[in-house]
C-alpha cells in the first residue's frame, strides 16, 4: 500500500513517517501531501498560545481529555520552546504518547522551532495536513505567543486561546504587540492565584474596546486551574462555539483562504531562500563577495538590487 | 543639505526620518542606506536578549551609563515585544529619549514587532546602518529571545548576551530551542533573588559541554542586579573583551559577512513577498483561486509548485 493510502487507513506509523519527510523538506513528501489534501477541510484547528510558563502543555492535555470524552478525536501540534514538550522533541513525543498510547483517537507531535525563518509555519501546516486528512476531529496547535513566526501559525487557526497567568505583570504588553488582534477565546490559567482578578479586569477592559464582528463575537474570558482540571469542560464548550459561530458567519472560509495562501507562501518562501542561497554562493565564487562587502565597495542594498533584477526581470526596478 | 549628509555630520532629526522611511519601506530610503553603507563597519553591535521579565531594558539602560562614562557614544534599538519601551514604540522612545534627552552621545529606537515575517530583521539591520554611519561605537540590540525572527536578529550580532533570572523555571528549555548557541555572554540578572545559584550551576553545566572555538571562548557568566547597578561595569568589561577577542580571531569578520548577507537576504525575502502577494491577487481575479482551494480542487503544493514554476523558469521542478 502507498504511503498516502496508508495515512488515509488511519496509519500512525506511516502518518509520523511523512511528517518526517515534510520536516525534512524530503522532495518526495510535496506530492503525497498534495494527495493528502483533496481529503483535508473536516478539521477545527485550534491555537494555543501565550507566555512561557503559562501552563499551555498542562492546559492541552486536559482538553484533549475533554474532546475525547466528547467522542472527538484530538491531533496535537506542540511547538513551544519553552515546553517541556519540544525541544528534545522526540523525548517529548514519547512522554506524551505514552500517556495516550491506547488511545488511537490522540495523536502528538512535537516540532522543534529550528531551522529557516517561516519554517516553523511550513512544517506546522504540513502535519496539520496530515492530522486533517487522517480525520482527526479536533487539532490542537500548542504554541509560545511571543515571536512573529509563533504568532502568524497561530493567527491561522480557526479557534485562537491566548492563555495568560497571574502575576508575570507584563501579560497586557506582549498581547499588545499582536496577541490581543487574534484573540478569539481568553483563558487566565493558574486562576487561583494572586493577582488572578487584576488579569481579568485587564482582559474584561480589552473586551470592551474591542469591536464584536463575525470573525471576533464577543471574546469569552475563561478561568482555568489546568493542574486540577478546573474550568477545563467550559474551555472546551467555548472553543466548540467559536467553531460553530465561524461556521455559521462564513469566517470560517475566510480564515481557511488565509490559512491556505500562507501554506503556498511558505512553500515558496522555503524554495527561493534555497535559490538565493546558491546566487550567493556563486557571487562569493565569481566575485569574492563577502571581501567586498567587508571593504564597504558595495553595499547589501546594491547586492539585493542586482540578485532582484536576475531573480525577477519584469518587476520594476524602484521600491524594495 | 541631503539627507544622508545631515545623517553623517550627526544630524538627530535626520537619522529618526530615515529610520522612518526605511520602515515604512519608502522606495527612497534604499538609495540613502546605500550612500550611506560605505561609512558603516566600526560600531560594535550588541544583542541582548532572554526571557520576557528578565529586566533587560533596566540592563540595557545601565550598561548605557557604563559605555558613556568610558567615553563610548551609544546607539540602542529596542525590539523586546514585552518591553515597556517598544509595541508604544513611540511613547517608549520618548521616555527613554528624555532620561538621555541632554546627552548626544546616546540615540534610542524602538521598533514595533509588527508586519510581515521577517520584517524586523530587515527593519533592525537598517537602523543599525545608520546608527553605524553616524559614528556611533556601541549599537546594543535589545530583543526578546523566543521567536525565531528575534533569535536570528541577535545571532547577526557581533557579541550576544544572553539574560536569564532565577524563578521563571523554564530558563534552560528555552535556551534548548536555539538561544544557548548564540550566546557569548550569560548574564543572570535579579542575582539576589531566590533560585539563583541553582540558574549559575546550569549555566556552569553548559559552559562545561560548550567546546570553546574562536567564535566561542569560554562563555563567560556574569551575575548582575541591573535595577542596583550590581555587576553592570562587569558586564560591560566583558563586552568589549569579547569584541576584542573577536577582532582578534577574525571571528568579527566572519560574523558580519554573515550579518551582511542576512540583510541582503531580508531585503530580497520582502520584494519577493510582493511580488508572490501580487501573484496571488492575480490567480484569484483570474482563476477563483479560494473557491478553488476551498472546494479542494486544487492544493496549495499544486499552486505553489505553478507559482514557482513561473517565477523560477530555470529552477528545476523536483523538491521545495
Amino acid at each position: 500500500m502507498m504511503l498516502v493510502e496508508r495515512v488515509l487507513s488511519g496509519d500512525i506509523r506511516a502518518a509520523a513517517r511523512l511528517m518526517r519527510l515534510a520536516d525534512d523538506r524530503d522532495p518526495a513528501a510535496r506530492a503525497q501531501l498534495a494527495a493528502l489534501f483533496p481529503h483535508t477541510g473536516r478539521a477545527h484547528i485550534v491555537g494555543v498560545t501565550g507566555n512561557p510558563g503559562a501552563g499551555k502543555s498542562t492546559l492541552v492535555d486536559m482538553l484533549v481529555k475533554v474532546f475525547r470524552s466528547k467522542g472527538k478525536t484530538v491531533g496535537v501540534v506542540a511547538i513551544d520552546p519553552s515546553s517541556p514538550f519540544s525541544g528534545g522533541a522526540i523525548l517529548g513525543d514519547r512522554i506524551r504518547m505514552q500517556r495516550h498510547a491506547e488511545d488511537p483517537g490522540v495523536f502528538i507531535r512535537s516540532l522543534a522551532t529550528r531551522g529557516h525563518l517561516g519554517g516553523l509555519s511550513r512544517s506546522t501546516s504540513d502535519v496539520v495536513t496530515v492530522l486533517d486528512a487522517m480525520g482527526f476531529d479536533m487539532v490542537l496547535i500548542e504554541t509560545v505567543g511571543v515571536g512573529q513566526d509563533e504568532v502568524d501559525i497561530v493567527r491561522n487557526a480557526h479557534t485562537s486561546v491566548v492563555v495568560l497567568v497571574p502575576g508575570l505583570g507584563d501579560e497586557i504588553q506582549v498581547m499588545k504587540a499582536g496577541l490581543l488582534e487574534i484573540a478569539d477565546i481568553f483563558c487566565v490559567n493558574k486562576a487561583d492565584r494572586p493577582g488572578a482578578e487584576r488579569v481579568l479586569a485587564e482582559l474584561e477592559t480589552i473586551q470592551r474596546i474591542v469591536t464584536p464582528d463575525a470573525d471576533h463575537a464577543e471574546i469569552p474570558i475563561l478561568k482555568t486551574v489546568a493542574a486540577r482540571n478546573e474550568g477545563i469542560a467550559e474551555l472546551a464548550d467555548a472553543v466548540l462555539t467559536h467553531g460553530d459561530a465561524i461556521r455559521t458567519s462564513g469566517a470560517w472560509e475566510r480564515r481557511e483562504s488565509t490559512r491556505l495562501a500562507d501554506v503556498i507562501h511558505s512553500v515558496l518562501r522555503e524554495r527561493m531562500t534555497a535559490e538565493f542561497e546558491a546566487r550567493m554562493a556563486e557571487l562569493e565564487r565569481t566575485s569574492d563577495l563577502s571581501r567586498r562587502l567587508l571593504a564597504r565597495d558595495t553595499s547589501p542594498y546594491e547586492v539585493a538590487a542586482d540578485l532582484l533584477a536576475a531573480l525577477l526581470p519584469s518587476a520594476p526596478p524602484q521600491g524594495d
